[in-house]
């Protein structure tokens, strides 16, 4: 759906995590005038510093429960597999109403878990599950950029259990922040993004990994956009592809087929399969644009 | 080695095919005043009309002969598969000293060819295969670029029939056009681009085969990476790929070997697996550079 503005900014927005995405939520939301004031939180009295250095945000704390019981919307945006001990952590503290979402890659587990805990609490936060198809191979706060989620889109996953008004509410965020929202089931989310994301970080990176050492100052621009995302942070998409385990098994699996099949195709000398394929390819690529 | 200027400029240097990649030798002879004239020889009169328009040259001819026969310098830039008969073409009319390489990306095949058929002649031009690694997916003259190899590494792939003098001046052209060279025999050749170019287009063209129509709006900068090269000319890549087959299906096999030994390790939940595939991947990536 088009981009809509939030009709008033939120007062105090909490961002737990401040790395790349989190960071970038906050300067988005200051730059964007989103929320009135924006706190960041952080585990340790090093990463406080360091947060506060690179400007992404005025105010930083260790102290989650106490930033949660003041907030009036909560974005956590620790790594995968944090998020839903963070998650839980906010809402035992958070007001009830107030909205709590994340930017999490991975959502049918996450989501399970987090209703789970909820469904145990008194007063609950308005809790549904985000991810914005945004990023960059590099990380921490220094990566940052308040035009981050300009013009990308936001993957937002209710489930029954999901209160409308943390739809309409973490809608609204996503747009003022400058981002596109669409709405489906966490695990149709995750079964697409295996597709998109998780299933071609580990092809990137068997590329990567299967190019001999001797051959890379032979490497050009091919290559180098080819296996790029393999830059990414080892541990951070090993907890996002074991989080989704069966659906990027399954991505890996048509891909194995398919580039099984032009092999036999280029050993037997079968042009047209190669041609086949490649056309295929192209086509599928086009679609996407630059 | 480090580039080095001709000390002379060439007089005529004709360029044969002026695509993307002739077009460029053709913008940067001009720009960098490596030839006092450059004649464009093209197949069609559709594309004589074409190149002009373009501006990437001020000559261009249908007639090929003619062209060879008043050269100082022939730089043959044909798709793949039109590659050994273009140059022996131009070998038949080119005066005796005259260089005579080519930008084709696949070496072991045409080389030979070219020898044998070069055998045949009384007079012979100083021929030397060349491979500059730059493109883009792109192509055709209004894709050209004056920079298109500045920076960029171009392989010469000598052989013991090659005569020297055809090395040094194929090395003074690149350098001459902003280029880098390295040496290295046709075979090598052939098998370190089956990894680094060959076999990634392969697994990139299978990978954006791969992904179901209905995930593609839920794609981001990862995917669009990883797969930018499937863009590619059907037709241009198939030959090259045909040309250089078991180089490339060796390439393709160690990949193969990598995805499937990592796609166990995640159905199977082996977390050491995925790093260890992770870690190594993100060594290899980063040796390159962004």
């Amino acid at each position: 759906m088009p981009p809509r503005e939030l009709s008033t900014p939120i007062g105090r927005l909490v961002v737990v995590g401040v790395g790349l995405i989190g960071g970038s939520v906050a300067l988005a939301a200051r730059e964007r005038g989103v929320a009135h004031r924006v706190v960041g939180v952080v585990r340790s009295e090093a990463s406080r510093r360091r947060v506060l250095a690179s400007g992404v945000v005025e105010h930083a704390t260790r102290d989650l429960a106490a930033a949660a019981a003041s907030a009036d919307a909560v974005v956590v945006c620790t790594p995968v597999g944090a998020l839903e001990r963070s998650l839980l952590r906010a809402a035992e503290s958070c007001p009830a109403g107030v909205l709590l979402t994340d930017a999490g890659s991975t959502k049918a587990e996450l989501v399970a878990g987090v209703e789970a805990g909820l469904a145990r609490l008194a007063a609950r936060p308005l809790f549904v599950g985000s991810h914005p198809l945004a990023g960059d191979h590099r990380t921490g706060p220094e990566s940052a950029r308040a035009d981050l989620f300009a013009g990308r889109l936001v993957v937002l996953t209710p489930t029954p259990a999901t209160p409308p008004a943390a739809i309409e509410y973490a809608e609204g965020l996503w747009h003022g922040l400058g981002a596109q929202t669409t709405r489906m089931p966490p695990a149709e989310h995750d079964r697409r993004l295996a597709q998109t994301s998780h299933g071609p970080h580990v092809v990137a990176a068997s590329l990567a990994a299967a190019t001999p050492a001797d051959a890379l100052p032979l490497t050009a621009t091919g290559w180098r956009d080819a296996t790029r995302i393999a830059a990414g942070d080892p541990e951070l998409w090993r907890e996002i592809v074991m989080a989704n385990r069966g659906a990027t098994v399954a991505a890996i699996d048509r891909v194995l087929a398919e580039l099984a099949g032009v092999r036999e195709a280029i050993a037997g000398g079968d042009h047209a399969l190669l041609t086949d394929l490649l056309t295929r390819a192209r086509e599928r690529r086009d679609a996407v644009g630059d």
